[in-house]
């Protein structure tokens, strides 16, 4: 029943500290908005897995991976549940947990161009399941904490998905050795996520007022 | 065109008390964002049957079921189109909306459990898929209405639902009259429900404030 | 890559101007809540492409248009970056705007029947179909930035959609000539939409205040 993904590849063991990860910040959110016991749990879960399954509901790619491993629900909501119970420490350590949801933001993006290339899909579309895979999650937190999406108006995020998408896709193109060009993209990745926090890169932001009726 | 699913069995005959209610206390929400008669019918139609849909879409259970029986469709908008010409009434029979709503949380919970078991789910999937068809219809009306869904911070309703739903997985588990059973876990469910609403039992609310960056 | 879906029908060209109309309205929506540049191109792509991708996953029917040819994303994104710059011009060309709004209701309403016949569908859910591929990528649009979904409170829209849909299911239904009655529809469902705007057709609305508990 709890039986576990194969933890063969690094992959596959980050992606369970990115649920965590992932499912702790989103506890945090819910926290602002007064949610109950239950509805930290629910939306650490949806704001975890929400991303890849978005993506694998698009590519028609099932079942679901939560679906055949149902230790995914398990770690985000025991995530959400200990950031109910460890709220003030999980807020000094503050930077850890930018550190690890940008782990999240990396791995995920990654597992989605897995995903895209098994099912053969063109490269835009590789990248974009990527991206899909590493930020609707967020979205959907945000959707269902009623603000508009940080996604959409925030640090580089989207960006670094991208960045990462094209940079592991080159190295897949090439047929490098795989786990080594893994690393690497996870390396860059999360530098570029972590620099773009410190110096709050930014997109340039399209503010537009005009009455036009 | 208008072909009716079977009724042989108590379930169906009850979801469509459970579909016409739900869409019916949706109609309420949208009377109070003054929707027009078309948007209240489809954010009836949306409740009432968005459950079951994010259910199937989720486990990949094609066609959907309004799709084969758009008979559901009418149901549901009919239920909100009687809300409008009714409103005074319905507000003042509260109580058998509550008692109606809390049907279809308990009949659209069996519902969604004998779907997974259908596609052979483990047990945690079961009990998901079960609490995704009672609940989620309820996250997109509150979406859809622009308030931060109730699901997460009212009273108990996804705690019913999984309370519902491991009643009704044992029973099943241990090979018990099926009617039978059915007919048990809805009076169950009903009563905890019905509790929940008269004592307010509520979960523990997580509140955090501090500011984090 | 870049594959151009077939050009062959009035409807396939057509379809191109539709999600470049869609995708710049959206991103003076996004203007409005200042997002940033990324956030303006994922914003008018979900848009306009949202519709068409919801009834796909609901009817189950795969591969996705913009996943067989991502040349559609380029061109929603194409059009959002193209408003970023030009937001004045945009302005001043509402009224151009609008038509191409409505042009892309109708044609995405049309486009979606065509799918709905293509799997069977019956006749409710050819026109449901029409509905979502011509409405819902709105309704995602006014969902992310924050608002009561438009669909439900403003002029005649998915109305417009309805009447599109059953005037074009009559002509297929009759077997008349195929290139000629698309054209028509076209025709009848941009003119009651520039009708509905020009007049302000509206629904009814549905206000209710009633305290109920």
């Amino acid at each position: 029943m709890w039986t576990m993904p194969p933890t063969d590849s690094v992959l596959n063991m980050l992606s369970f500290i990115a649920v965590a990860a992932q499912s702790m910040t989103a506890a945090l959110a819910a926290g602002r908005r007064s949610m109950d016991w239950a509805g930290v749990c629910m939306l650490g879960a949806i704001t975890a897995l929400g991303g890849g399954t978005i993506r694998d509901v698009l590519v028609g790619h099932y079942p679901l991976l939560w679906f055949k491993h149902p230790i995914y629900l398990a770690v985000a909501a025991a995530g959400a549940f200990a950031t109910i119970l460890l709220a003030r420490l999980v807020v000094r350590l503050n930077l850890a947990f930018l550190v690890l949801d940008a782990i999240g933001l990396v791995v995920f993006t990654m597992a989605g161009c897995d995903v895209a290339w098994q099912v053969d899909a063109s490269l835009p579309i590789v990248i974009v399941a990527g991206m899909i895979t590493g930020c609707a999650g967020g979205v959907l937190r945000d959707i269902l904490c009623n603000e508009v999406p940080l996604l959409f108006r925030s640090e580089l995020y989207a960006s670094v998905s991208v960045v990462t998408g094209l940079f592991y896709a080159t190295g897949v193109g090439l047929h490098l050795n795989d786990q080594l060009w893994t690393v690497l993209t996870f390396a860059v990745g999360l530098t570029f996520r972590m620099l773009a926090i410190r110096y709050r890169w930014e997109m340039p932001k399209f503010v537009f007022n005009a009455e036009e009726e």
